[in-house]
């Protein structure tokens, strides 16, 4: 592997310098260009991260519970924040990917680029310490971090809906797709709720399947406070 | 709270001196005996010990994919493993339990003592630094860990069948119950496997359902490669 010059300033944007380079190489490398590629990076990343933003929000949130962190953690880890961090830093341009994934567009892709990200800490961490990685990920972290209020760990509202009727000992809702439209990556859904308790039916909207059945939930939460 | 003079054996069991103790007795503290338990301290002991043990299991195993470590670490970390360890220090004798729990025996239950485990690492952590969390970890896991090996990593039979079978557009296996005796915790199941391909019709058994099947698996598996 030759080393690119473009690293220069990846490091830069990282706001780290790796001892060594070509740890960093490999967490830039994606399976389909070759045998040393990322995926070991990645596995050791997620989990480094993973204790990294859990004691973070423990810190953070002395009176959050237990369900509430691993839903605020969940929220900071998922693929879409973790690939909204790789465009922060134009991830994109320094992966080395095999010429398929080249073509289709893989660098662009939120699975190739969210699971590079989790590499580079992976690597940080192996290049440095747990304390460096820290400071590495907060830094990386710090705006979604400032912007995290408790009312994010809300539990979904299919999740509220059913503990709503499941207290009150009634009977749990039923979701059904109404129609969708559009195809493959595309798609549009409705979906209806129906709860038997007040004879409540809704109608919810999403690109997936599970959007659209969210939508209709809180549609239904809505209606349940309301009436109260 | 009062400081039990107990605590000076459990912290030499665990090799471990709290610098203040009041984070070992919350790690202790089930949620039935006070509110201020130890829920958020398993959390955090959760996401440290999973991050200690993805990377003692990179360097240990350099050849293995991801998928192998992830695996290896569940099987490390799952309910029955922390069950196994918190027995080797004797922790039940050592909680806090409401008064409902006590009388039920939760000082035995698996779950709880797991809990309270890994609520000791959070507390470790919270005590002294990563460095020495990792030390307390993997001197705790030490055995295991010696014990480890690449195969363990295999995939359960009931995945490795049904890969078997897709792999080769064949139909996927059919399970059934045949049979339960005994009840509650002390059940026994007998399951068969179908599997379309060469009409090969098997029998499992096991403590659960899900053990059956993959006894039965198992035995397809033997006659499909036997078979070969």
């Amino acid at each position: 592997m030759s080393v690119s010059p473009n690293l220069k300033y990846l490091q830069k944007k990282l706001n780290y310098q790796f001892n060594e380079l070509p740890i960093l190489q490999m967490a830039l490398t994606h399976r389909s260009a070759s045998s040393q590629h990322n995926e070991r990076l990645e596995y050791l990343g997620d989990a480094v991260l993973g204790s990294i933003i859990a004691h973070q929000l423990y810190l953070q949130f002395p009176q959050a519970d237990e369900g509430q962190l691993s839903r605020l953690r969940s929220f900071l880890v998922k693929e879409k924040a973790l690939y909204e961090l790789a465009q922060q830093i134009n991830l994109g341009d320094y992966l080395n990917l095999g010429s398929g994934e080249l073509k289709s567009g893989g660098f662009r892709r939120a699975s190739i680029l969210s699971d590079a990200f989790e590499a580079i800490i992976g690597a940080v961490y192996l290049d440095s310490d747990f304390i460096s990685t820290q400071q590495f990920v907060l830094g990386l972290y710090q705006e979604k971090l400032a912007k995290l209020s408790l009312d994010m760990a809300q539990k979904d509202p299919k999740t509220r809906l059913q503990e709503w009727l499941q207290a009150r000992n009634f009977e749990t809702p039923e979701y059904e797709v109404i129609r969708s439209t559009g195809k493959d990556h595309a798609k549009s859904y409705w979906v209806s709720c129906n709860v038997e308790y007040q004879s409540i039916k809704t109608e919810g909207f999403g690109a997936s399947r599970r959007k659209a059945e969210q939508d209709a939930a809180a549609k239904v939460l809505e209606k349940l406070v309301n009436d109260k």
